[in-house]
């Protein structure tokens, strides 16, 4: 298994409305852990910094590579933003793995920040929205909760799956953000909480959806032969995976079939040679319940058609076969959009060190994370390995 | 000199107001001059596209990546947008680089594209501020027009040049862009012309600011020992480089010496193994007129301070010690703003190959691109060689 990149330190704000903070601070609150988890690094060492953020609607603000290395005081690093709408921090994540790789960088930094909470949620709704078709979908006053409403239908006509195993997902998710100090929302929920929810765009209701965030959350990457003069437990990202898929959800031969996903975890399968079957954790794109479940698919967890059975089956909790989203997802850990490719490698790395309390996953030592944007029409993939 | 990569094929769509067609079909006019320009490439050969952009405003569309992926067949190809302001062009194109040098892709796509003509100024010029600071620059009601103004009269007050020297500068490559037929701007303009004209933020007058234009670009970029198979005259880039300063103005020491821009010439020269006096030609960032004189001192074509005696002596014209902006430059040639730097790199190709008509530049052999996002805060710099 070749190492592409070490993840030497990680740091994370809390998750939430966090209206004290505008978003550069919310980065510098995530910094500070990280830079408090590793030791001899000093600022100038740090070459790049990539920055995964979806919208400059929501601060009216863009060039965030070059704010935040100013704000963090790394300048003159090279720096530039990253977007792919939701999958923003997986993809600035990977563009730091190949940098290195390249043999231009020794260490990056990696970065995903989203203040959302300024506008109001039909602004968000807007934002979110340049992520589909502008000519088919926009024009057509779609959004994204109908976007995966439509997934959710197709899915359930298809293969009769039920509102009860979505609304399973959005369960087991908020149990899992209660033992999460960072998660946005911790509140328990059960199934009947979740099917008497307000319908958002049938059959998904409010709680199948994820909650509207502020956050931000740091890694900081390097050659992997230089690793241990940072850390005395860095991890190892081996398998990366990108890909796409159309724009309009309406150009697809299979609306519930999410080949961008697919395809990106198989070639991070192939590139860090392991299976499915090996991965003992998974941080997955929960955006909205069904996802989740064709996430189950998608990374080969299940077979195609039959994701709804994985969580119907509990294989999915913390203890069964692969835990999924112990985190508490997007779903109740939250979703500031930019952040959350790269919260996802913050919670994996603090796994796979057995760092994560009540949440942790037992004898966690392969994580796969899933992170995507748009209807799905791209997708990046980490696999991480202690 | 080491070769990082390839360009084997490059296009461009006609820059200037489309009304006729929105993003994607611009994306689609640049590729297929790309896709003739180059042979036995199949699409599923290339791995990866990046595409500069800068604002979602104008289209109301992100998820750029994926978009252009999907519309000009290339799909599943990994894909995402890159953004740091004007410079997005540039980082795009040294992303792809960098991906290629990683070992993980062959062959990439690499384009910009901006559609700004949808939008009035005012919302052009809204847009293109959230590319300053937002707490000290935005808030106190500044514009680009403003910042470079201050840049201009920094630079007048403390070395004695003149608005003559600014309007030179715009005289020069009003006149190369007239032998440029993608060129929005095709007009012949005098010193009087640009002296007399309106004052936009004094001592910049409406002939010393770039135009707002609509426009794609692409490169299709390759590793060096396969490039022979896909064309029998591509060019090479040898040597790259990024820098970041101060997202504000205000933070600098220096308002009239753009360090990023400086320090990424210098990374890139060291790189190549070149100096200043080796470039035959540039193109470089005259997004206002004084930076293109900011930009003969910092890429070492003049000393720091005396940019302004390079074009009073008409060094920097097509028959002069370096031809800068033979195209037209963004003052001419146009500003569709995540397009430049790719159009830089196009127009950089075509000069090494002899391929530029009557804007031909006598011996061009070895060129360099200066790509810079905000106000000067990002800097991307490619040298690309025979």
């Amino acid at each position: 298994m070749r190492k592409l990149a070490a993840i030497v330190s990680v740091g994370m704000s809390k998750i939430g409305r966090r209206p004290e903070l505008n978003g550069r601070e919310l980065v510098v609150e995530a910094f500070m852990e990280a830079w408090e988890g590793c030791r001899n690094l000093e600022r100038k060492d740090i070459g790049a910094v990539y920055v995964g953020n979806q919208s400059e609607t929501y601060e009216h603000q863009i060039m965030y590579g070059s704010l935040v290395a100013d704000w963090l005081g790394l300048l003159p690093a090279g720096s530039m933003r990253v977007e792919g709408c939701a999958a923003a921090g997986a993809l600035a994540s990977q563009t730091g793995i190949m940098s290195i790789l390249s043999g231009i960088y020794d260490i990056v930094l990696v970065c995903g920040i989203e203040k959302m909470s300024l506008r109001t949620t039909n602004q968000i709704i807007d934002a979110l929205m340049a992520a589909s078709d502008l000519a088919l979908e926009q024009y057509n006053g779609m959004t994204f909760p109908s976007i995966y409403a439509m997934m959710a239908s197709s899915h359930m006509a298809r293969y009769a799956s039920t509102e009860d195993d979505l609304a399973a997902v959005a369960v087991k998710n908020h149990k899992n953000a209660l033992d999460n100090p960072k998660a946005h929302i911790q509140k328990r929920i059960t199934k009947e909480d979740v099917l008497k929810s307000k319908v958002v765009a049938s059959p998904l209701k409010l709680y199948d959806c994820s909650a509207i965030s502020d956050g931000a959350a740091i890694a900081i990457l390097c050659k992997p032969d230089i690793a241990s003069r940072y850390s005395d437990s860095p991890t190892y990202i081996t398998g990366i995976g990108r890909k796409s898929d159309t724009i309009g959800l309406y150009e697809r031969e299979d609306v519930c079939w999410p080949s961008a996903v697919a395809e990106s975890c198989n070639e991070a399968y192939r590139m860090a040679g392991v299976e499915p079957k090996n991965i003992s954790l998974a941080e997955v794109h929960d955006a909205f319940t069904i996802n989740e479940i064709l996430a189950y698919e998608a990374a080969g967890f299940s077979t195609r058609g039959k994701g709804h059975e994985f969580i119907r089956n509990g294989e999915s909790e913390i203890g069964g076969k692969v835990a999924v989203n112990p985190s508490g997802g997007l779903k109740a850990r939250g979703h500031p959009v930019g952040a959350t490719g790269i919260w996802q490698l913050y919670e994996i790395h603090n796994q796979l060190l057995g760092k994560c309390g009540n949440r942790q996953v037992p004898g966690a030592n392969l994580g796969l994370a899933i992170n995507e944007g748009g209807s799905n029409a791209v997708a990046a993939t980490h696999i991480i390995s202690t």
